[in-house]
């Protein structure tokens, strides 16, 4: 569990942990494999802690009861809810992607609660897929499945290269639209079936290799003198507009 | 600035403490009241706490530096950036309120995150005001500036009680909306031109007493089975619908 906590580590195993009772309950509703838990050994006196335990056991999850102390040196949080599992990333690439729907692009977004948020709000607005290029913060980071509940468990997320991407969107003929500043207003712009949408960086926006490959530019027209928008909110704006529903 | 994190010491006083940059700059660039300013004695070394510095001096505030320690004891944060200011709290009142546009109320909102990012984004798509109601976490809470980048000063935004809200929007014939589940899909509402637009409690949604005087309610459609909405994000989506721009 501890080894889990490093990228290099999740990224040779292909394996993440997840923390906290309700991730954890995502986790268990879906077809992800889960690899074994540790649970702090007062997790069975609450009643939903114990109907945790008895699905895992269910699951066949091989479980462990740790003291308080060992548990909180495994856990990542501050805080934590007294269960961790450690599960299989699902293998996922740009070849499971489906053929209609919106396809949500990270590009380069670094703060691990907008992107768990994002993911949350991407399954949640029925967005096709979310694939994050590099610079993007792990999708399988403990604080970025927390801020999604888990929805990465259900929602198709994986990363990509934003080469391989570009590849597929053209083979694929999908256009590629990106959240600029000075756009098309997202409620002008006519909504299409398919389409990749390229949200950025919280500070430097949509990267320069992404930018020169837009087939349109949409923009979030905002009160003058006023502080952009928080990128999490306006991927929900922007979603909620083109996601086909 | 110690006594001033706690909320009764604010009330109190009806002055807040800013802390960092970013949110300082906001709160100069608007017209409320400075009170004084404590710096961090290496806050000049950069040319924006230089320029900061600079403004502080501009405006008559007055500005007293110390050391590291002693600044650290004083800021909320737990990587201050070496500048906090305390400002006169506006007095703002139900009679302030426009005579148009979208008021947004907050019902029981009690992650400053959350409302800090509501703030922000309610001042960014053109939000007439921001009410508060009891059970929300205070406005001028130092984290809900952060989160809000200051943007409460210059957006309309107060704390009122329930009942008072209530008898102004009767007296003043605003229709109370609610953002609901399973309501009217938020994209199939016709959009008026002066309206309350109520939004709840992160877990309980919106209170019963205001529940029960709806005009509306509206809906967010999600994904059968999904985790619902970040708070933020739904009344970033809303906004957008309802705001007249």
């Amino acid at each position: 569990m501890r080894d889990l906590r490093r990228r290099k580590a999740r990224d040779r195993h292909t394996r993440c942990v997840v923390e906290g009772v309700r991730a954890v309950e995502e986790l268990l509703a879906s077809p992800v494999a889960l690899v074994g838990a540790l649970v702090r050994d007062d997790l069975d006196t609450s009643p939903r802690g114990a109907a945790l335990l008895a699905a895992l056991d269910a699951r066949g999850v091989r479980t462990e009861a740790v003291s308080e102390r060992d548990f909180a040196s495994a856990a990542e949080t501050d805080a934590p809810q007294g269960v961790l599992v450690a599960a299989e990333i699902p293998e996922r690439t740009l070849a499971d992607l489906p053929r209609t729907g919106t396809i949500l692009v990270l590009d380069g977004l670094q703060d691990p609660g907008n992107v768990g948020t994002i993911l949350r709000t991407a399954a949640a607005l029925g967005a096709a897929a979310t694939v994050a290029l590099p610079g993007t913060v792990d999708l399988w980071n403990a604080k970025v499945i927390r801020s999604a509940v888990g929805a990465h468990f259900r929602h198709l997320a994986f990363h990509a290269s934003a080469e391989a991407l570009l590849d597929h969107l053209r083979d694929h003929g999908i256009p590629l639209w990106g959240a600029v500043l000075g756009g098309t207003p997202v409620a002008e712009v006519q909504r299409v079936g398919h389409l990749a949408l390229a949200v950025g960086n919280e500070g430097a926006g949509i990267s320069a290799l992404l930018s020169q490959r837009l087939d349109a530019r949409v923009t979030i027209p905002i009160t003058s003198g006023a502080e952009s928008l928080n990128v999490a909110v306006a991927t929900g704006i922007l979603l909620h507009h083109l996601c086909t529903r």
